[in-house]
């Protein structure tokens, strides 16, 4: 379930004057930006663009990029676009990082998105930057972790949920046999969790776990700091249990000395119309402690009151 | 330019009346079986199947199955499924066939439709089969030319015709290098091929030609049989000329001794609606002489009629 708290018919056109009333004159009004943007669905946002664009010749989105800053600036460009475009932004800056692309967006956006949100992604994506996801994730990458990521991101899964229970078995003997040969990154182990259709790879799993005693994820370690194997395990995380995957990166965002602000907003902003309660209940859950009261903690200032706003605090 | 001749507003009560007492009594009238699912257009059939299927409560296609036979019956069943519907089921086949799958028609259907078609033939294979093409294609390869064909399949290739010259003639250099190393099956081959832009891979392909003097496909032969090889060769022709591709298929089925019946039907049918007439005005020039007559030589009884009558034989 959503966290985010909106009306039902607000005026677009409202909306744009008081936020172009808002950025005008000395100082610009943040108090203003986070108690309409920050209540406001994607289809409402997308409105709110389209008529101030009408209304003042002007890119809401701009203006906006122009009158904040830091933390709360990103989060505020980040939540104002579409979803879709969103992703695609946050997509592209994961694949452009030196020295190594951010596989962990990387496989979130692929794991996470349905098919027809990725389809949306990737459209974005290429009427932004003029290429595809898939080529620019190729050219910035090299070996298995290429061959995982390029895998997860354009396979166009099977969604049924049928199983095939006899497959499931049979593919974890397989996946068992190449981990214990420590081949972490056989051909097998990447056609097996990129291919399938997220119903047959936890089945898969649940075999795993059941025939040979421990969790799959357990397996793949290894000594060294190893980019494709982290990788792997965040893609079997991502499939098998998005929301508890998502409540660790934001545990971990907030416990990091000096707070890890980029997962910390990403998280918050790709699931606050989705399903920010469920990651906010494992959250009081595993740390006996909110999160709004976690994040109050660990951020301040403007950055603080848009992400609680997010989070769906009452004014 | 399509070959197909069809009327503007048939009637698809009345065709699926005809085609019903076609297939009434003693023998099939394969005659009007041809004149009329051989002048219809895709939505068309599509109307004249749910037409007949309200009416009779019968399955169109499943009839005329019954009804037909041998290289006929598999030309007007094919012909008569949704274009996307038919390409579905040409890749399963393609996929399933041992000992190995025919990478021809798989590479065909990736390289040569548009990334919207690709989508409709993936959702119509996953309606029909209840997997992804990817996972059965991937089960049922291995090594570099599961690499090859399972990115050609599933990347969403950027539509955009703008062309990056600096990269073309270092992506160019890039597979000189390998080539000349005979690293044919180098991950930086089926990265360029298959993630670039067909306008890209058409400007790196030229370069490639323009700075070290032969077609890359010159260089693409090995002294041993090599399916990855060949698949390679023809991804690459699909990309920069599929209408001269095609040409060579047909020649190539109809100059074999016995005649490669499959290749032909495939090549004429999913053409038909679409480019044929571009094809069979190659196939004059390379052969002096017409396509209909050659396949006439060729073929016989019904399936020689119908394949006439979708290259557009007047009655």
């Amino acid at each position: 379930m959503a966290t985010l708290i909106f009306p039902e018919h607000p005026s677009p056109v409202a909306d744009a004057e008081a936020l172009r009333k808002a950025c005008q004159g000395w100082g610009t009004d943040e108090k203003a930006i986070i108690s309409i943007l920050g209540r406001r669905n994607a289809i409402q946002r997308k409105l709110i663009r389209q008529a101030y664009e009408e209304m003042y010749q002007e890119d809401l989105i701009k203006r906006l990029e122009s009158e904040l800053s830091g933390d709360f600036e990103k989060a505020v460009y980040r939540w104002t676009l579409d979803p879709e475009d969103r992703d695609a932004v946050l997509l592209n800056v994961a694949i452009k990082q030196v020295p190594l692309p951010d596989y962990r967006v990387i496989v979130e956006i692929s794991c996470i998105r349905s098919h027809e949100e990725l389809l949306a992604i990737k459209r974005a994506y290429q009427i932004r930057y003029k290429h595809s996801v898939e080529e620019d994730l190729a050219q910035h990458t090299t070996g298995d972790i290429r061959q995982l990521l390029v895998w997860l991101v354009s396979v166009y899964r099977y969604k049924g949920e049928e199983i095939n229970v006899r497959l499931a078995s049979s593919e974890a003997e397989i996946l068992y046999r190449v981990i214990s040969e420590k081949a972490f990154n056989h051909e097998e182990t990447i056609r097996i969790i990129t291919t399938r259709s997220k119903a047959q790879v936890l089945a898969t799993l649940n075999h795993f776990r059941d025939d040979y005693g421990t969790s799959i994820t357990k397996h793949l370690r290894d000594d060294s700091s190893h980019e494709y194997l982290s990788a792997l395990r965040t893609a079997i995380r991502c499939i098998c249990d998005h929301h508890k995957y998502y409540e660790k990166v934001v545990r971990r965002a907030l416990n990091q000395p000096g707070t890890d602000e980029d997962s910390l907003t990403r998280v918050i902003i790709t699931s606050a119309e989705k399903d920010l309660k469920d990651i906010k209940e494992l959250f009081q859950k595993r740390n006996s402690m909110s999160l709004e009261h976690a994040v109050a903690k660990d951020t301040s200032g403007d950055y603080k009151a848009f992400l609680l706003t997010l989070l769906g605090k009452e004014d």
